[in-house]
């Protein structure tokens, strides 16, 4: 039996403490990067006891590679049975990631990970993993579809995609990110149609 | 007269102060963050006083914004008469600047001016305007001879080849950065050509 098993006596057991700090942590990690990141201001944002906090994830470390471990990638499993519908999903999903914490979480550790790969580099990898291979089996099926060429390079095509869009947001001044979002769904079409004229897509039949 | 040419006496004048100081702000930034950054960082690594630091400056806001101001666009402003050249080129010194700290300020700062637009904002805004401006002008310039379409976005074709660069930098782990640097003038015709495959590009007569 763990200690965290065993509440101690009049103190009720917390049943959602995990996805508030979880999500505290998200927030506060977005808003100040690692050399700002403290326990104290995850428990006050948690409205948590720092005890609870340490018993349950005994550093802050180890709070951080469990928050970046809870975060999705926009990918979806399961294929639409187009390329370009699948792909228009995951945009849309991204472009609206990258208004919210979540997305600038990504980019913020993908950066983190290059000064303190020790700290972040797994989490990192691991997460980058879990993308590239659903993405992967997005591609491969739009391959056995006959939308694209056999040889089409899945890393390209996401690095595209991923990156027009992420570029893009990142260049977006804050006070025009409402506009973007708002024209999600448009300039996910622009972004995909180019990148699939790029590698000769065709309908599927 | 202001003060800064007006040394005590005594206290040798220090030429240098601005490009060590700037330098030493870009990269306690890059490592830290604007949560991490202070005034006693940047004097100790720069070697130079509190006290000269904020007689220059005034305040951490204004330094930053100096240091930001003081980063390069990658786009070089001449064509070489050939926009393939010119995204090669640009895209060779985006990949070797990703590597180095000035690549990761960048983005550091494009995402800490979502949280803090009083802050970097206009800074960044400056920046991307200037990066953009003679971008447009190469691309002006390649339509003029024939080699892409009319009516090329050019801000499509930056976030493009910008963003599979960046997104790629991004998701690679630390210890395959140097494989990647070494590797870039092939990537970087990987990417030039997936772009210019997209939007119709032909060789300059």
């Amino acid at each position: 039996m763990t200690s965290a098993a065993a509440p101690r006596p009049g103190r009720p057991p917390d049943p959602d403490i995990e996805p508030r700090v979880l999500d505290a942590t998200l927030h506060i990690y977005a808003e100040v990067g690692w050399a700002g990141f403290t326990m104290d201001a995850v428990a006050r944002r948690a409205r948590v006891g720092k005890a609870a906090l340490y018993r349950r994830w005994q550093s802050k470390e180890k709070l951080i590679v469990a928050a970046l471990a809870s975060l999705t990638t926009p990918v979806m499993a399961e294929s639409t049975g187009s390329l370009r519908e699948d792909l228009l999903a995951m945009a849309i999903r991204t472009l609206r990631a990258q208004q919210s914490r979540d997305g600038l979480v990504g980019i913020r550790a993908q950066i983190e990970a290059k000064f303190y790969p020790e700290l972040f580099g797994q989490a990192m990898e691991d997460l980058g993993r879990q993308w590239r291979t659903i993405f992967r089996s997005l591609v491969l099926l739009a391959i056995e579809r006959g939308e694209i060429p056999k040889g089409t390079s899945p890393a390209l095509v996401l690095d595209a995609v991923n990156g027009i869009l992420v570029n893009h947001v990142l260049s977006t001044p804050l006070d025009k990110m409402p506009a973007l979002v708002e024209d999600a769904p448009r300039y996910a079409e622009t972004v995909v149609d180019f990148v699939l004229s790029s590698i000769g897509y065709r309908e599927p039949a």
